[in-house]
């Protein structure tokens, strides 16, 4: 077994594996058949809406070791389009075939604790955190961060699951046990008036292409909405862009990055402020405007980078609002593909359930001047 | 054995079924994708490039009535990305499950001379022509054209093959031998300025999309160039839309429709004037450019109207040069995907031969105002 060559650049007919085989991985194949690429999935789900749209796929779970072996043979990179990849699988695949992005961007996003503590070292300006290993340390977490904080767990939290808001000193009575007894990190409540988030891709080359921010509305903790542009000053959506690309080079990231930041208002002669919530190495929902909105979509930039690409334009020439659709709204789209601003996006799945996403609407209007 | 029903409209979840493989087929394919279809391609060719994103295939020829029949079973509607469907083919299929756009598109568009006819019937300027069934009628149709003329075979001509220009009575000599001694149309000579090419969507419920229109460029016969918007006055721009949706509606046709038209010079108070080559029942070269120039792309679009869907915009956002990929000149994809403007349609054929369109790029310029 020789060890993959770090520079190596995918040509046209080569085949790119995605760990994944959801919406996310989905659109990816979708954008790199274009590029000439052809795409193998591997997933465990043997219903992958991927899988429609991939030359190859590979129903297996992700500690198969014979099931990777067979994949990385067939495959000359790997992505993925979830950043819960088993760190041993990363690791098994990595010593076959480059991944990219790298399995370092896969530990530190994995890991509350990691990811703060690497955003922090790196100037990054994140909420004040401590690290909650036992009950008993809840409390004093909680004081130490001025009687309010968010209990989230380490590992495994999405879409609000895995995390707990604590107002009180009382509230810190048995939650450590509430949410499972795992490792677990407290961060300072951040009073924000809005979410926003910014899609960096990075290149093997190391160039940096930041798109516009985007301002995100969730609900149930699911995101519902993603506008851009966001409200923002001027000075504050540039400060957002360059934060997510110091991130990416500070991760010597491949691929496309997803930051979700908190914007605080200001107050007096404070001008309002970020403060990043949360890194996803991967394609990302609140991405989804680029596919029509730009001349290259968040999909086809990650394709790229991975293949070691140049990276294309993230220019932006409309407006738009992308609309998440969740369970029983997919139901909606004979008026969604009636609608003449409406660019529909469906998922190909075949069961609607509630919460689970369905496919998503770009709504453009022209650009702003 | 039920006649299916014309008025069928697919919903997400259902299987298009297209016949042949090629680039046309998939980039249909990648096209259904996102409105929540899936895809079917059935393909002589075991190395069909759309057989890489459907999700489904089967390898058999046209006139494999078993495999017809499995395939019929298996979609909800069918459509083809060429002309050239045998006519039992799509009889066969046609008493099984609808087929969009309908034998009489086919019929009508796979023989020359029954095409002028048609579109000569419905107002529709073309140059003039003369049935040619033997060498005999070769001379008497040329000098009926004033001595100069185009010989034709009347069906399975593309990319100049099949045709020969006569200039003098000496070249009708062995001519019709030449072309195989098949059954042939000769056509005025049109000494043309331009070619131009109107993409027109006809949906299910009649509704008509034109977009604009484009300029062609060939090189050894085979399209090189698609230039939007094409060199033409306002008024002759809208006639040719115009036409192109009156052949559509003519037809009663259900899909996107290519029309190729000269342009011939005005002349002192002359207004140039518009004449009718060609109809491709079918997604069309000339029409690359509305991948990245519309909101809605004419894949998309024929889609939507194969599936019974309402039609989408066929607005242009931006100024586009289609430009072909042809045989090796596909080995310049390194510098293509690095150009700003450039968006690189790659069709992932294995292998690169002179003449064979491995892929297109798209190069985008600010709309004109």
């Amino acid at each position: 077994m020789t060890a993959p060559d770090a520079s190596t650049i995918l040509k046209p007919g080569a085949t790119l594996g995605i760990l994944g085989g959801g919406q996310l991985g989905r659109m990816l194949a979708l954008a790199a058949a274009p590029l000439g690429l052809k795409v193998h999935v591997l997933c465990p789900d043997p219903d992958s809406p991927a899988f429609d749209v991939a030359a190859g796929f590979t129903v297996a779970a992700y500690d198969d070791t014979t099931a990777l072996d067979t994949f990385a043979a067939a495959v000359d990179v790997v992505t993925y389009e979830f950043e819960n990849v088993p760190g041993p699988t990363a690791a098994h695949l990595a010593a076959r075939v480059p991944v990219r992005p790298g399995p370092n961007a896969l530990a530190v996003s994995q890991d509350r604790l990691a990811e703060k503590t690497f955003l922090r070292e790196n100037g990054i300006p994140v909420a004040d955190f401590r690290a909650v290993d036992s009950q008993d340390e809840v409390l004093p977490a909680l004081e130490a961060l001025g009687g309010q904080g968010v209990l989230k767990t380490r590992r495994f939290g999405y879409d609000g699951k895995g995390q707990m808001m604590l107002r009180q000193s009382a509230d810190a009575t048995g939650a450590f046990q509430a949410l499972g007894s795992a490792p677990a990190i407290m961060e300072a409540f951040v009073p924000f008036e809005r979410e926003v988030s910014v899609i960096v891709a990075r290149g093997l080359d190391g160039t940096l292409r930041a798109y516009d921010v985007a301002e995100n509305h969730h609900e149930h903790h699911i995101l519902k909405t993603s506008t851009v542009p966001a409200t923002l000053t001027t000075d504050t959506a540039a400060e957002a862009r360059q934060l997510a690309e110091r991130i990416a080079e500070k991760l010597d990231y491949i691929g496309v990055l997803g930051v979700e930041m908190f914007v605080l208002p200001g107050t007096g002669d404070e001008a309002e402020r970020l403060v990043v919530n949360e890194i996803a190495p991967r394609v990302h929902n609140s991405g989804h405007w680029t596919q029509d909105a730009c001349q290259v979509s968040q999909f086809e930039q990650h394709v790229r980078a991975v293949a070691g690409w140049p990276l294309g334009s993230a220019e932006r020439h409309a407006d738009v609002v992308m609309e998440n659709l969740i369970g029983a709204e997919v139901e909606s789209w004979p008026a969604l593909v009636a609608a003449p601003d409406a660019c529909l996006h469906l998922y190909g799945k075949a069961e609607s359930r509630p919460g689970r996403k369905m496919g998503h609407v770009n709504r453009l209007r022209p650009l702003r001047a």
